[in-house]
């Protein structure tokens, strides 16, 4: 018997700073991934709710919705970075760069840009920057993130750490700006709502009326869906092996918390950046999430239709929007009690007067 | 800080007779909102479940089924009508216009077309005539609905009282019937069941085999599908601090028993109309759902190769589609027992020999 | 009152040898019921996947996914052959003739190829032999399967038994070959694992890392996207009033187990052909699958390129692929431990160095 084809990802050992990993396998996304991810998650986005919306908007079709392509392109680095990871510790400089619309193939690679062995010798984290491209070779998406993996061999030696600097914020310079015209300012007859990046204001608190249960088979079918294989989401058995439960997929809860926040924020075109992110807590099916945004700053992106606004989504469990609390700047973000399970600082694209 | 962003729909004294609300945003439908609803509800409407099908019919396409266009029609209505409802109370004059196809693009528009203020003073009667329009502006499904809305003051001053006259049937001159050729007869060679118009009579009962149980996600994935953002259906929490649980949306209801009506109305072609109907008692996960229709009108369009059949389709949880009985016409539908979930008065189009 | 319209489907009584059923209705595959698909078993098939994977394996666009194809033409047959059956038996014979793609219809035809009374003459066996073809009438799936039925009525009198005979493993010379040119073996460069047919030896365990817990709704919702109506899966009360629960269908187990075995057989690209299989033991929702794959037989299909693996995968519920013993080839079936819900025998092309 050859047990060789039992692979089993790479533990902490295995990665070397500079090493490239292209992920299996490219994924074509449809208005088949669409449908789904609009009854997974009940996102409303304008821009993405009807092809009459996208023409008069400016642009020739409807694009998918940022969060499906994220957490696709996402699920293809599971089963190569983290398959053995102890804890997803961070992401940084998320940045959307161009639109993805169906029919378009997404493929994914990462670079090892650093390492850091953990004191104990028992694990390690393991710093990746990610790319998605489309299938004419445009990057679409990228992303760093860092993960603490296990060592497969606690004696195994490992080079010098090395930890990469990330932007705490992604600079707007580094933000797509030329996929909209003027006629942006229209989706204000779509939603019916008139307020665009003039009427927001930095320290503004949103509270988002909606609230939503999780069932398991929402983000069972979610995570799925972007081929996710993280054991955590999937394996009951072994999770009560251990004490625990399945864990609902962090990427859910955003894409989640994203589809509630439609409600105070109808007039976000896209989001063109993510500056950073943790799940607090987890979730687990029968929680129901809630959530608050506050305006953290105001991004002049230098065209006189489009502003960036950059925004502080917290999303809770089981207690209403109306219970969060958004720290002080500056203040650490282990102070959240345990009904936060996710506390997202992201930066979306809003049509100016 | 500025809570002016958490809007919270309209109560009682927001709305006024002869106020017209477009509602956010459009949608388009398509192949893959086809194959969800076909996933959550069962669907085999034989038109809809083949390309071969309907061309065979005399079609150039298959179209979308009705009921998934008109809950996606009725979810666009929810956040402006009745996020503040107390009670859906009814409906009435649905219409069914026009077939709609993947890649259409629905725009709902609903006129105030009544109010009448509760005696209580903190709530009152709300009455809508609705419509959605496909992208060249053709009507493909019109309806009246009455919510029961909060008032937001219970001192706010009422206008005097509106209530609209409603049919009772939505007349056969009021329904389409040049959809469809001769060959719609041909239908019997897909189903492999020979029933046509001619073969059912009045007062007929007819008691479908199937049954099936409601889960949580089924009902959650539709609803958010339709961007229904009713928050019975979705937060689990508040609906449990009320000592409740989650309400499965009626719409699926409506969807799941007629799905499993397929089995004796095999060679219905489509609905032309809703004559009424009332969600007699709510549903919840769990609940498994039988139904039996009672053919109660024969109706002559004019055509001599289709004819409409009036039927009441009655909705059981829990027991067997045996055990429903037929209220006969006059008595008050309060009698149903606790059972009953749904009894509903449609038309459909069925061919004739 | 009349209860005609209620059918109930095919008793044994009913069936004679040479009797053909063409099944209701035909049904169009899209790109929508590919998402599902993925969503609802995490199909990372890599033909399937992209549609640059598919073009770079020198087709001309991908096909849906073979099990997605199969589960759908079963789903077909049930009302004719399986709504009043005891148990399925088994089936063979299963051959995966052309590939299916979005917007093709398949239409399903059944002949009775054998009927075997039982000596409690309560019920007996019914052989079918089934086909699919697409709408260019092109035959793209056959198999056969028997299925004990009850008697409507035990007095009945049946013809002598006729007992087809069927082959114990689908002859490599049935297989259809022509559809791969050497390009497929550029496979390798998306999944990023090098094992081919060259790399697999008769006797090889593999072990299958992954595992997955079925949810209602999963299994629910991939049973109606077949439109698949056998109560078992969907009648919770009647499962509950026989101190049961709803089963879950055994075609959704193939699917889900297929799924996880992508973890070693990367570079599988399509199922030729299931040889038999039999599901041990029952599947309910809350029950966690995981499965093993062991190699029977090395097939040379006579190109150079391409080469055959029949492979026997077992699955096991609430227990680790660890724990799954391969019978040695003879042994009975029935000694399975009661946590192993499938044995499945089937063949898969996979290319050659």
């Amino acid at each position: 018997m050859d047990m060789e084809k039992c692979r089993s990802g790479n533990y902490f050992e295995d990665f070397r700073v500079g090493m490239k990993i292209r992920h299996a396998t490219p994924r074509t996304l449809t208005e088949g991934d669409r449908s789904l991810y609009i009854g997974l998650t009940g996102s409303r986005a304008a821009l993405c709710t009807a092809e009459t919306n996208a023409r008069d908007l400016g642009m020739e079709r409807r694009p998918l919705e940022d969060l499906l392509v994220f957490n696709t392109a996402f699920g293809k680095t599971v089963p190569d970075i983290s398959l053995n990871a102890v804890a997803n510790l961070g992401y940084a400089e998320v940045r959307f760069l161009a639109h993805v619309y169906p029919g378009d193939t997404l493929a994914v690679e990462s670079e090892v840009i650093g390492l850091k062995e953990n004191t104990s010798g028992k694990s390690g984290v393991v710093y990746v920057r990610s790319m998605a491209r489309n299938q004419h070779g445009r990057e679409v998406l990228s992303w760093v993130r860092w993960v603490m993996v296990h060592k497969r061999d606690h004696g195994a030696a490992c080079a010098e750490a090395v930890v990469p600097a990330t932007q705490a914020v992604v600079p707007s310079a580094w933000m797509r700006r030329d996929d909209y015209t003027a006629r942006v300012r229209e989706i204000t007859a779509m939603t019916g709502f008139a307020d665009l990046w003039d009427d927001y204001a930095v320290g503004e608190r949103i509270e988002h009326p909606g609230a939503m249960t999780i069932n398991d088979s929402d983000h069972s079918i979610a995570t799925r869906l972007y081929q996710n294989t993280a054991r955590a989401h999937f394996d009951g058995h072994a999770m009560a092996a251990g004490g625990g439960r399945r864990l609902v997929y962090g990427g859910h809860i955003i894409s989640v918390c994203r589809a509630l926040s439609y409600d105070g924020l109808e007039n976000a075109l896209s989001i063109l950046a993510i500056n950073g992110g943790s799940h607090v807590n987890p979730t687990y099916a029968g929680d129901t999430i809630a959530c608050a945004t506050q305006v953290i700053e105001k991004l002049d992106l230098g065209q006189g239709h489009l502003g960036g606004l950059r925004l502080r989504m917290i999303g809770v469990k089981n207690v209403s929007a109306a219970s969060i609390a958004f720290p002080a700047p500056g203040e650490s973000r282990t102070a959240h009690p345990s009904s936060v399970v996710l506390d997202l600082d992201y930066t979306i694209a809003i049509p100016r007067r």
